[in-house]
């Protein structure tokens, strides 16, 4: 990918960014996903219209490319975000394989502007999450059951 | 919440747990959302059924919830999960707003069955990252232009 293809697919990003600002559809956040060169998908926060707090620019374009791949592999895409995705949206761009990002703003950008998520940072580092989660273990047991069975299966199709 | 209610919905979300083992949905991971007292949305982890990379337990039951209910913030629920959340789903818990996460299995126990989220939490530590995977920055400026357009919109729902 040449820098004038790169520069072009941030600009896909940051226009889907504009697209939810103006639309009132959550905050300023685009991203698309591309494979070869193409872009596959393109999505922007929707977090207010549709109400949903998991409708991230990077979670909706993942989601978005998975239907049209028709898989939850996407280790031969890349992804472009207007904004350094939070930690949600980079745990599930693992999730789905993908291997490289590209990203315009900062964390520090978007906590500038109120969205601030170096707490999830913090919580996410397991020795600070007692300070501002309650996270309580109930039932170990029992709900291994569900692991046991798994592992017993024969038709498991693993990600 | 009594003991008793608590272990019923436990119960719940190994019960949906048990569902996706069974259908083949993908991992054996339940989850539900309560909110005073009643279960408002029940789901288990469909990422190789929906072909979606990000459709875990937790993550399909914010989103249930949130449509239940019509809004993003669910900062009066709780959630049950069989499992300890990876980390794309803690993040979203926290964006939800939920306060309390009740949970089975641990990270190791889904480790030892092959869901090894252990490199994902390392790569959210800003100081490991580089080590998985290509981050790189591109038009911080221009990406920046969104922002300043939220920032200077008076219509602005935060969230």
């Amino acid at each position: 990918m040449n820098k004038q293809e790169k520069n072009a697919f941030m600009e896909a990003a940051v226009k889907e960014a504009f697209k939810g600002v103006r639309g009132n559809h959550g905050g300023p956040f685009g991203a698309v996903v591309v494979q070869n060169g193409i872009i596959l998908a393109r999505a922007h926060n929707k977090v207010v219209s549709s109400k949903d707090p998991t409708a991230h620019a990077e979670i909706l374009a993942i989601r978005k490319t998975s239907k049209i791949l028709n898989r939850f592999d996407l280790s031969d895409c890349e992804i472009y975000s207007s904004c350094e995705p939070c930690p949600m949206c980079l745990a599930a761009i693992l999730w789905a394989r993908i291997k490289k990002i590209y990203y315009g703003c900062t964390r520090d950008d978007a906590a500038a502007i109120g969205f601030d998520d170096r707490v999830i940072y913090e919580i996410l580092d397991i020795k600070k999450e007692k300070k501002h989660l309650k996270k309580i273990m109930l039932n170990r047991e029992r709900c291994l059951q569900p692991f046991k069975e798994w592992t017993d299966k024969t038709d498991r199709i693993t990600y």
